[in-house]
C-alpha cells in the first residue's frame, strides 16, 4: 500500500493524496441541502475545482442530482484515494472496515458521538484506530469539520462558510479543535491568505504533528499555524517541528493550558493532557517555534511571515500622518526593545524635499494630515521611507478612518509595496472602517489593529529570525519521555561518584563509618575546614533533620560532628539506610551557586534547567531550559539567557566566573543522562559552584533519581 | 468676572460656559463651504442642537446664509460666552484682544502655525498667555480641532467627521494632540458612547488638567479618558486627579514616552517633557488613574467602566459556543489571575436542564454550536450564566461570525443585558464582521476585539476597584515641585544625626579624628566588633576608595584602621574634606538590607523608592515608589507589593523581620523630608537594617544632598 501503513512513532505518511486526492467516494451523500452530507456534496461539485472521480455512496439512492450513486463502498470497481464519512455514529465502523477492505488511503470522519461523549466513544475510537492500524488506510476524525484546501479549491468539508472563504496563500494551518481554527481562517476578511486548513477533530489516527510534517514539505505552504490543547505524542510532535525547521518554514502556535483554569477547561475539551506550561514554551523556543497568547496574535504574526523572512537584524521605520500616533509608536518600538532604523542622509533630504517645514524628517516620520490629501507626496514619503537602505520594516499606523485621506494613502501604500520589498505593514486602530482600509486589505497589506499587537509581532518575527540564524539543523532532542517511575534515589556520596566518573568536578569526600574514620578523613581531605552531611538515601533535605555540619576545624570537631549528625540521622531513618557521614573539604570563596537540574517530562523527555540560587530563582523564577542533549553551544545559550548571567559576567567588582568550565559540565552532565536516558529520572545538583575563572566548577551537593537497574550495574 | 481669572496653580475655572456657551461668536464665519470658517458655521448650525446666540464676524461681509455678520468682535453688542478664532495666524492676537476687551469668557483658537512651528510661534503664544491672564478670559489652543459636546449635541470644530459622530455618553475624552483622541472617538463605531471631547493643541493656557477637574464635577460624564505626552504641570495634575477620585470618576490614560525613542517623539511633537516613565507610572498608579499602553486598550477599559463600578473583588464567568475558545479563554483569565466564579447549584442545574449532555456546564461553560441555532437554549443558558450569585462579569468569546447562529446569540445577548445588571462582555475574535456583531454594537454592547484584550481591560477593571476601596480621601501629596539644584551632599555622620533626631534608629557611633580617638571609640562603642568607615561629604563611594574596614576586633586593630582609612581618604579629596572616621559597633546577623531612597521629581515631588538589596533591586528591578507624605497605610502598602516582600515575611526558615518598625521608619522619614521639602533634593539609606521582629530597623549607611542652608541651620 502506497500511503499509509507506517504507524512507527518517528515516521510520517505522505498525506498528498488525502490534502489533493485523485478520487473521493461521498458515503452519505444526500440531495437535502441542509443535511451533512447534502452540503459535502454541493461543496465538492459547486463550490469547488475538482477534477478528480467523484463517486457517491448511499443505501436508499442511485442517483443525486445526476450522478450515479452506489449502495455501499463495496460496490465501487475501484479503490478512491479519499473516503468522507458523513453517515450516523453507528455505521461509522462498518463503512471505515468496508474502506479499509478495498484499500481506500485515507477516511474522513464528519461525524460526532465518540470519545468526546464519554467512554463507550472511546472504546469505539480505539476500534477506529484498529482499522487504521491493521489495514493501513489513515483516518482523519471522527468529529471534525474536514479538510479545506483552499490552494487547491477543494472543500473536503460540509461547512456552508466554505464557499466564502476565498483568499488562498501561503499560511498552512493545523488545529485541534475547530472553533480557533475557524477564527484563524476569517482573518481571510483582513486580507490574509490562507492555503490548507486541516482539523482533525478526536484525532484518533491522524493528528497535528502530521499535518505540520505534510506542511513541512508541500511546495505551496510558507508559514504553518498550529492551535494546540495538549501535545499527544512529544517525539512526534518534535520530529515533525524540527522537520519544518530544517525547511525553513515557520510554526506560530497556540498552546492552551498556562494556567490551571485552562488546562482543566482543555482536559474537559479535548481530553488532551496540557502538560507544563513552562516546559512546553521552553521546548516550543528551542524548536523555533514561535508561541502565542491570542488568536489575534497568532494572525498578526503569521501575516507578517507570509509576507517576509526575517534575519533577526530588522531595523524599523515608523511612518504616519499623527504626530501623537507616531509618538506613541515609536514610543512602544522602543519599550519592547526593537529598534528605529537611522535614516540615510538620501532617505531625509526626499521627506524634506517633499514635505513642509513643520513635518517630522526623522524616524519617526509624521507627515501631517494636511499633507496626505496629496497623493504625489504620499507616494514620494511613503517610497523615500520604505526604499532608505537602514529600514528593514516599515510601520504605518493610522490612528482613523479620515476619508479621502486614507483612500489616497491606502493607494499610496498598495502603489510603494508593489515597488520595494521591504514590508509595509499598515495598522488600522480606528474601530472606523471605510474604503481606505478596504484598499489597503485589497492590496494585500494585511492591515493589523492596533499598534501593539504589531509592536508584538514584529518582536516575535525577529526573534525568530534570530533563532533561525542560529539554529542547528543536526540535533536531534533526545525524546526519551515516559512516566518518571523512580525506583529509589541515589545518595549524595554516590550520586557525586558517578558524577566525577562522567567528567564533573566534585571535592574530594570520604565517606566515614564512625567518628574516628571522620577524624582519619578530616586529616586525608580537610585543607583547614571541613564540612560534614549525613550520607542516606532515604534523607533529601540534609540541613533539616541536623545533617550537616559546617566549617569543622580540627579532628575533635570531626569526631564529635560525627556523633552528632549521625545521631540525627538515625532519628529520621532507619539506622541501615544511613551510609555514613561525608567528609569533604569547604570550598573556598568566591564563587557563585548554580543550580543545575535535569528530569524527564512525560511528554518531550529529558529537560535541562538552569538558574543561579537564592532569591533569583524562588521569588523570581529566572531560570532557563533545553531538551537534552545539550551542546556547548546551547548550554551557553542557557546560561546567557538567565537574567542572573551578569552576577557570572562579574557583577560589580566580583570576579568574572569561569563560564567555560560550567558550560563543561552542562555538557557532561547532559551526555551521562543520554547515556543512561532509559534509567535516570531527576538529576539535581544544588548549589553548582562556579568559581572565578580558570578554577572550574564544583558540584558541592547532587542527587539523583531513577529506575530501573542499581546505578552501579549501569 | 464669573469664569477665568483665575491662574493659581492649584485653582481651577469653572469651564460650564465653554463646554456649553449660552452665546457664541464666529470669528471668521464664511460661506464656503471647504474652509474652516464654513465647516465650522455648518457644524453650529446645521449638525448642532444649538439655541443660544449665535454672532458672526467677518470684515468682508454683512450676512452668511441669512445671518447677520458685523466686521469686528468690537461690534458686538454684548460679550459672548464663547468665541470662536477661524482666523489667519497673523489677525489671532488683535482678535484675542478684542474679545478680552469685550468681556468675551473663553476663546478656541483652530488657527494653527505657532508653537509648533518654532521660536518665533512660540513667542506669539507667550502673548496669548499674557491676553489670558490680564483679561481673564480662558484660552484653548491655538492649533487645535475644537471641542466636541457630544451630549448637548454641539459641535465646536471644524472637523467634517462631527456630523457622523453621533454616539452620545457617559465617557469625557481629554487629549494633547487630535489623532489619537479621534482615533478614540471613532470607538464610537463599537457602541462606546462619548459624551465630550477636549483637545486644547498648543495648551497655552487651558490645558488637559482643566478638563479632567471639569469633567470630575460635569454630572453628564462617569468616565474621562486621556493621552498625554507630557504633564506640563505636576500639582495641577495632581489635584484634578484627586478630584476625579473624591469625584468616583475613574481615569483611564496613555502617557508617551516610556521609552527613549517615544520621549524623543513626544517632545519633538508637542514639546512636551516626558519625564520618567517608571516615576510617571507609579505616581498614576497611586492616583488611580488607571494607566494602558495603546488606544485599543483605552477604548476597553473606558467602556468597560462605562457600564459598572468594580469592587475589586469581581469573579467572572466564561460563556461560549466554541469548546476550544472556552478553554483558551479561561486559560487567559487564570494567567492574569483573575477568578473563575464558581456557579451556585441553581445555576447548574439550570444550565443542565437548557443544554445536552455533552455540554459543559461548569465554568467556562461551551454551550456548543449546534445548540445555538435554538434562540430559547441561548436565552436561558445565557440568563442562568449572568444570574449566577457568584459571578460579577460574563465573558463571551465568540470565535467566528456564524451567520444566523451569532445573529441569534447577539440577539439573546441584549435581551439578557436588558435584565440583569452583571455586565456581559462580548468578545468579537474574528476579522469577519456582520450582522450578529452589528446586533451586539446596537444593543449597547460594545464587542471586544480579542481575548487577551478583554482579560487585561477585566484586570485593570478590578484593580481599579481595589484602589477605588483603599483610596484615603483625605490624602494630599505634597507637590514640593522642581529642578534639585544640589548645593552639597552631607556626610554619612552628620546624616544620621539628623535622622536620629527623625526618630529613625542608627548605630551608636563616634566620629573619630586620631587613631588614638579610634580606639576610645572602639571601647566605647564596638560591642565585640566595630566597622570603620571614612566621613567626608565629598566622597560618595567609600567602598571604592579603601574608606571603609569591617569586623575591627580590638583597639589596635582600629588604629591601624583609622590610619590606613585616613591615608586613603587624603587620596581621594582634600583632607580639609575628611570630618575624620566613623567608629560604629557591627550590627549583628541577622537581618535583612532595605534600600530606602526619596528623590525631588521636577513634575510630582518627592517620591520614596522602597525596595532590598542586592540583586532583586540591580537585576530585577524590584522597587516600589510613593509620592510624599508617606502614611503608615501606604507605606505598609509600599512595602507589600515587592516581590521581596516574601523575604521580610519570614523566607525559608529565616526569622519574620519586624515590618513594623520598618513602617515606622518610612513615615518618620517622610516627615523629616515635609519639613524641610524645600531644602531636600535627595535622601537615601542604603541599607537600612530590618531585624528580627521586635528588634527595629537600623541605618547603617546613609546621604543626604540638599539646596540652600545648611541643615544645621534647618
Amino acid at each position: 500500500m502506497s500511503a499509509g501503513n507506517d504507524h512507527s512513532p518517528l515516521s510520517f505518511t505522505d498525506l498528498s493524496r488525502l490534502v489533493l486526492p485523485q478520487s473521493i467516494v461521498l458515503v452519505g451523500a444526500s440531495e437535502k441541502p441542509d443535511s451533512i452530507g447534502g452540503r459535502t456534496l454541493e461543496n465538492l461539485t459547486k463550490y469547488s475545482e475538482f477534477t478528480g472521480a467523484l463517486h457517491l455512496v448511499n443505501p436508499g439512492r442511485t442517483e443525486i442530482h445526476g450522478r450515479p450513486c452506489v449502495a455501499s463502498v463495496l460496490d465501487l470497481k475501484e479503490a478512491p484515494d479519499l473516503a468522507i464519512l458523513a453517515v450516523r455514529a453507528d455505521t461509522v465502523l462498518d463503512t471505515l472496515r468496508d474502506c479499509g477492505k478495498i484499500g481506500v488511503k485515507f477516511a474522513i470522519v464528519f461525524t460526532s458521538g465518540f470519545g468526546e461523549t464519554g467512554e463507550a466513544g472511546r472504546a469505539v475510537e480505539a476500534r477506529m484506530r484498529e482499522i487504521a492500524h491493521s489495514t493501513g488506510m489513515r483516518i482523519y476524525g471522527p468529529n471534525c469539520p474536514g479538510l479545506n484546501n483552499m490552494n487547491a479549491r477543494l472543500g473536503l468539508t460540509f461547512s456552508p462558510a466554505w464557499r466564502i472563504d476565498r483568499r488562498p496563500g501561503p499560511i498552512g494551518v493545523a488545529t485541534q479543535g475547530g472553533g480557533l481554527g475557524r477564527s484563524f481562517i476569517q482573518s481571510m476578511d483582513r486580507g490574509v491568505g490562507i492555503g490548507l486548513w486541516c482539523s482533525g477533530g478526536n484525532e484518533v489516527d491522524l493528528e497535528v504533528s502530521d499535518f505540520i510534517h505534510y506542511m513541512a514539505d508541500a511546495p505551496d505552504i510558507k508559514v504553518i499555524v498550529t492551535t494546540l490543547e495538549g501535545v499527544r505524542n512529544g517525539p512526534r510532535f518534535m520530529a515533525a517541528a524540527l522537520h519544518a525547521a530544517r525547511r525553513g518554514k515557520p510554526i506560530v502556535a497556540i498552546k492552551v493550558g498556562k494556567s490551571e483554569y485552562g488546562a482543566r477547561a482543555a482536559q474537559s475539551h479535548t481530553a488532551a493532557i496540557a502538560g507544563s506550561a513552562e516546559i512546553n514554551t521552553a521546548v516550543f523556543r528551542e524548536l523555533g517555534i514561535i508561541e502565542v497568547d491570542d488568536i489575534d496574535e497568532l494572525i498578526d504574526v503569521a501575516s507578517l511571515l507570509s509576507r517576509a523572512t526575517p534575519t533577526g537584524r530588522e531595523q524599523l521605520a515608523v511612518y504616519s500622518f499623527s504626530g501623537g500616533t507616531a509618538a506613541l509608536a515609536s514610543d512602544m518600538v522602543g519599550t519592547a526593545g526593537l529598534k528605529l532604523a537611522e535614516f540615510a542622509p538620501e532617505t531625509i533630504a526626499a521627506l524634506k524635499k517633499a514635505l513642509p517645514g513643520y513635518a517630522a524628517v526623522d524616524n519617526p516620520v509624521d507627515v501631517t494630515a494636511e499633507v496626505l490629501v496629496n497623493s504625489e507626496v504620499s507616494y514620494a514619503t511613503l517610497k523615500a521611507t520604505a526604499s532608505d537602505p537602514n529600514t528593514d520594516l516599515v510601520m504605518v499606523p493610522i490612528p482613523v478612518e479620515y476619508g479621502q485621506t486614507t483612500v489616497l494613502l491606502g493607494e499610496s501604500l498598495v502603489k510603494v509595496q508593489g515597488e520595494v520589498t521591504t514590508p509595509i505593514v499598515p495598522v488600522w486602530m480606528s474601530d472606523r472602517t471605510g474604503e481606505g482600509h478596504r484598499t489597503m486589505i485589497d492590496g494585500g497589506l494585511m492591515p493589523m489593529r492596533a499598534i501593539g499587537n504589531t509592536v508584538l509581532a514584529v518582536k516575535r518575527f525577529i526573534e525568530y529570525g534570530r533563532w533561525r540564524a542560529e539554529f542547528d539543523q543536526a540535533w536531534l532532542p533526545l525524546g526519551a519521555v515516559g512516566e518518571a517511575k523512580t525506583t529509589a534515589n541515589l545518595s549524595e556520596a554516590r550520586t557525586k561518584a558517578l558524577l566525577e566518573a562522567a567528567g564533573i568536578p566534585v571535592p574530594e569526600g570520604v565517606v566515614a563509618r564512625s567518628a574516628d574514620e571522620a577524624a582519619q578523613a578530616f586529616r586525608d581531605v580537610a585543607n583547614g575546614k571541613a564540612v560534614m552531611k549525613i550520607v542516606s538515601p532515604a534523607i533529601t533535605h540534609k540541613t533539616d533533620i541536623g545533617g550537616v555540619c559546617l566549617g569543622i576545624a580540627s579532628e575533635s570537631n570531626a569526631k564529635a560532628a560525627f556523633e552528632a549528625i549521625h545521631a540525627n540521622g538515625c532519628k529520621a531513618c532507619a539506622p541501615g539506610e544511613i551510609e555514613g557521614v561525608l567528609v569533604e573539604p569547604m570550598l573556598p570563596s568566591p564563587f557563585v551557586e548554580a543550580v543545575v537540574g535535569i528530569h524527564r517530562d512525560p511528554v518531550f523527555g529529558h529537560i535541562c534547567t538552569f538558574g543561579l540560587g537564592g532569591v533569583s530563582i524562588e521569588l523570581f523564577k529566572d531560570v532557563s531550559r533545553r531538551l537534552l542533549p545539550l551542546t556547548p553551544k546551547s548550554a551557553r545559550q542557557m546560561i546567557a539567557e538567565t537574567r542572573c548571567y551578569e552576577l557570572l559576567n562579574g557583577h560589580r567588582g566580583q570576579p568574572a566566573c569561569d563560564i567555560d568550565a560550567l558550560v563543561d559540565a552542562l555538557v557532561k552532565l547532559s551526555d551521562f543522562v543520554v547515556r543512561h536516558a532509559s534509567q535516570v529520572d531527576e538529576l539535581e545538583i544544588n548549589p553548582l559552584a562556579v568559581r572565578p575563572q580558570g578554577q572550574g566548577v564544583t558540584a558541592l551537593d547532587a542527587v539523583l533519581s531513577y529506575q530501573g537497574m542499581e546505578p552501579s550495574q549501569w
